[in-house]
C-alpha cells in the first residue's frame, strides 16, 4: 500500500547517523563520488540487466524531509538540532550518472555515479540500492525468460507472489525487457503497459456449469477472449469452448498438468474440431527453463508469474553503494572479500566489427578510443535536476527500446540459461 | 515509493473482467465463500508463519474506486458501464475470519476466509494474496533465523536488496517473529518498530583516517556505539577504537572474513585489551544457517539482510484464494496436481498433554472438541468493519506477543534446519 510519508523515509538510519556525526566534525561538506556496482553477476548468469534508474530519478525530487518525516525522526530518537535542520533545508544538488536504464551490466560495471557533498549523497544510498537491486533481479529474470520464449509473446502476471508495490515495479521490469502486457492494473496507470486478463477458476465454480460461465465470458468480452479449460477435464473443456464460441474463439488457457502433453493434445483437439486459428497460452509455474522446454510444443503464449517476479533463484542482484573518491583522492576499503577499487570510472563497451560485444572496459583513467566502441555513461541528473525529464510511460518505452538493441549485441553464448562466465569479460583500459 | 491510487489499482486485471462478466449474467450477487491456504510449506520447511493480516485490514477500507481509479480503468480500455458504476459504489460488506496474525500454519491450513457476494470478494484477491504471500515469507525465514540465533538480538537491516516498500513490510514481519530492531526508518514511523544504524566503511573512508572516523561517531553517539572496524586491517581497527574509545566502547561490528574466526580473535583481543563488556555483532551475507554456524562463536548479536528480506530461499509461500462454496454449495476444481477441498473449513490445532502441538484438524464439517485443542479460526471483518481495529504498532505488537507464544507450541524437530515433513500434519476431523 502506499506510503503518507517521503520516500526519504525508505531509509536505513545509520545514513543519518553517520550524517549527525560528519556534520559535527565538518567532514560533511567534502566533496564525494560514490558508485553503484555489482561484485559478480548471481548464480552464474551470463549478463545483468539494468533497471530502476527511471523510477530512482522519479522519486528524487520527493526525496525531502517535511514536517511529518521531522516529526516521525524525533519520535525514534534522531533529536540532534543541527542534523534535523540539515535534514529540514535538504535539496539534492549533485550531479548522477549512469548506464542507461536497460542496459546491460557486468562484474564491476558502475551502474550508477553520484558526485554530490557527503552530506547528500549518503542519504540517497538505501533508496538507490532498493531501486535498483529489486528491479535489476526482476529485468534479469525477465531478460531470460523472453530469450527462451524466442518470438512468442510472454505475459506478466506475478502480482500475487510478492509484496503489492514490488508487483507494480516487477510489471514495469518486465515490460522493460519485452514482456508484452501485464496483469496489473497499476502498471497500467502509471507506466502505460498493457494490460490483460480473463478469468479464473472461480469464474466457472462460480457458474451452475462451465457452459454457463464460458457464455458469460464470451457475452462481456467477445469471441476473441481467452477460455480457461481445466477446471473440470480439459479435454471437455475445450470441446464445451468450441461448441459455445465457435470457430473464432480466440484462445484457450492451460493452467495445469504436463504443459507440453497438454498443448499438443489441445492443439490437435481444436484442430479436430476446425478451431486451427484458436490459440493454446500457457501458464502454471513457468520460469525460463519450462519455456525453453517448450520451445517445441505447440504453443501460441506464456503467462509467467512466481519466477519472474521473485527473479527466477535471485531476487536482488548485490549492487553496493561505495565511496570512491573524497575530495578527488581515491578511496576504497580493504575488507576481506568485499575489496573496492577506489577512484571514480568510466566505462565502455568494446565491440567487433559485426558490432558484437567483445569485453566491458572500466577504468579510472581515459580510455583509448577504439573503433565500435560505446560509451556506456550517460549524464541522468545536473546540479539536482534530472537532465532528461520525461513521463514515467516515455522513459519505460525509452528503455525497452534501448534494451532491445542492446542485447542483440551481446555473443551467442550469453543465451545459455546454464550457469557460467559472464559473457564478456571486464577489463581495465 | 508511494502510490497516489488507492490500493484498489494494486489488482489483477482479470477480477475486474470476471466481475463485469458476473454482473452482466447476475452471478456477482450469489454469496461466496473464498479460503487462502498453502497447498504445502516452501523448501521443506517445518512450519509456516501467518503474517500480513494486520496490513490487508489496515489497507481494507482504502480499497475503493474514486474518480482518480475509474479514470485510469477507462483508460486501459475497461469501459463497461455497469462495472463502473459498481466499482464506483464498491465497499466490502462481507465477513473475514482467519488465523490471527503471527500463529503458524500448515499445509492446507485455511489462513483466511472471505463471505461476501462474488461481485466483492473476487476484488480483494490479488491484494490479499500479495500481502500474505510476501510476509508470510519472511516471517517464516525470520523466525528461523530467531531459533537459530538461540536468543542472541537479530537486527533486521535488509532493506538495500529488496524493493523499497517490501523493505518496510519486510522489517515488520521480522519483528513479528522476534527481531529486536530495524535500520529501516520508515518501519519505525508506522510500525513503532525500534530503529538502529551506527556508520559504514564510506564513514570511515571519508574520514583522513580511522582514528578521526571513531573520533568523530563517539563525539555524536557516545561511548556505548558500535565501531565498525574491518575497513582496513581488522585488528587494528579494533586496537584504535579501543585506544579512542576507552573501556566502555559498547561494541565493534565485523563485516566480512570467516566470522567465526574473527570473532573468536575480535573477543580475544578486546578481552586482552581490558574492554570485557564491549560487544562483538557480526553482520554480513548471514542466514539461519550461517547463524546456526556461530553458535559457538563469542558473538553477541547478528545483523541480518539479504537473506531475511528474501525468505531465505523462498520469497513467497504459494498462497492461493479459492471459492470453496456458491450459495452454500462445495464447489472445487479437478484440474491436475492443483485439487481443492470444497466447502467452508473450520480449523483447531490438537495438543498434547504437555501443550505440544499433535495436528492441525481441518474440516468441512464440526470438530468434535478434545482436551488441549485451540480453535484457529477469529473473526477479523464483520458487515465490512475490522472487529477489534487498533493502531498498526498495537497490531503489530499483539501478532508478537501471539507468535512467541505459539512458536513455544511446537514439537522439538520443528527446529532443525534441514529440509523434512511439516512438524505436524494436517488431518480431517
Amino acid at each position: 500500500m502506499s506510503s503518507p510519508l517521503s520516500p526519504a523515509l525508505l531509509t536505513d538510519r545509520y545514513e543519518l547517523t553517520m550524517l549527525g556525526a560528519a556534520l559535527a566534525d565538518g567532514t560533511a561538506e567534502r566533496d564525494c563520488v560514490f558508485e553503484v556496482f555489482a561484485r559478480r553477476l548471481p548464480h552464474g548468469r551470463r549478463y545483468g540487466v539494468l533497471a530502476g534508474t527511471g523510477r530512482l530519478l522519479e522519486a528524487l525530487p520527493h526525496f525531502r524531509f517535511g514536517d511529518a518525516e521531522l516529526a516521525a525522526l524525533t519520535a525514534q530518537g534522531i533529536d540532534d538540532p543541527r542534523l534535523l535542520d540539515h535534514l529540514a533545508g535538504f535539496r539534492f544538488t549533485g550531479d548522477v550518472d549512469g548506464y542507461a536504464e536497460g542496459d546491460l551490466y557486468f562484474p564491476g560495471s558502475p551502474v550508477l555515479t553520484v558526485r554530490a557533498p557527503f552530506g547528500q549523497a549518503v542519504l540517497l544510498e538505501t533508496l538507490a540500492l532498493s531501486v535498483l537491486n529489486h528491479d535489476s533481479a526482476i529485468a534479469a529474470a525477465g531478460a531470460r525468460m523472453i530469450g527462451a520464449a524466442a518470438g512468442r509473446p510472454c505475459i506478466e502476471m506475478g502480482s500475487r507472489r510478492t509484496h503489492e508495490e514490488a508487483a507494480v515495479a516487477s510489471a514495469r521490469a518486465a515490460a522493460l525487457v519485452g514482456f508484452a502486457a501485464t496483469s496489473n492494473l497499476a502498471a497500467g496507470a502509471r507506466y502505460g503497459i498493457p494490460t490483460t486478463g480473463t478469468s479464473a477458476h472461480a469464474f466457472t465454480l462460480l457458474h451452475d456449469d462451465e457452459a454457463a460461465a464460458f457464455r458469460a465470458q464470451l457475452a462481456t468480452l467477445g469471441t476473441g477472449t481467452t477460455l480457461l479449460v481445466d477446471t473440470y477435464d480439459t479435454e471437455q473443456g475445450i470441446r464445451t469452448a468450441v461448441e459455445v464460441a465457435g470457430p473464432e474463439l480466440g484462445a484457450v488457457r492451460l493452467d495445469s498438468g504436463d504443459l507440453a502433453i497438454e498443448a499438443t493434445r489441445a492443439r490437435a483437439l481444436l484442430d479436430s474440431l476446425g478451431n486451427t486459428s484458436t490459440r493454446v497460452i500457457v501458464t502454471s509455474d513457468l520460469d525460463e527453463y519450462a519455456i525453453a522446454a517448450l520451445a517445441a510444443a505447440p504453443v501460441d503464449g506464456y503467462g509467467v508469474g512466481t519466477s519472474l517476479v521473485t527473479g527466477s533463484g535471485s531476487p536482488t542482484v548485490g549492487m553496493v553503494y561505495k565511496l570512491v573518491e573524497r575530495d578527488g583522492v581515491p578511496v576504497a576499503k580493504n575488507s576481506e572479500g568485499k575489496r573496492s577499487v577506489g577512484g571514480r570510472k568510466t566505462a565502455v563497451r568494446r565491440h567487433d566489427a559485426d558490432g558484437t560485444a567483445t569485453a566491458e572496459v572500466v577504468s579510472t583513467g581515459p580510455v583509448a578510443a577504439a573503433a565500435h566502441d560505446r560509451e556506456l555513461l550517460v549524464p541522468l541528473v545536473r546540479g539536482g535536476a534530472v537532465v532528461d525529464p520525461r513521463s514515467p510511460a516515455e522513459t519505460l518505452a525509452a528503455a525497452r527500446e534501448l534494451h532491445a538493441r542492446v542485447r542483440d549485441t551481446l555473443p551467442t553464448e550469453a543465451w545459455s540459461l546454464s550457469r557460467g562466465e559472464p559473457a564478456i569479460d571486464t577489463v581495465p583500459a
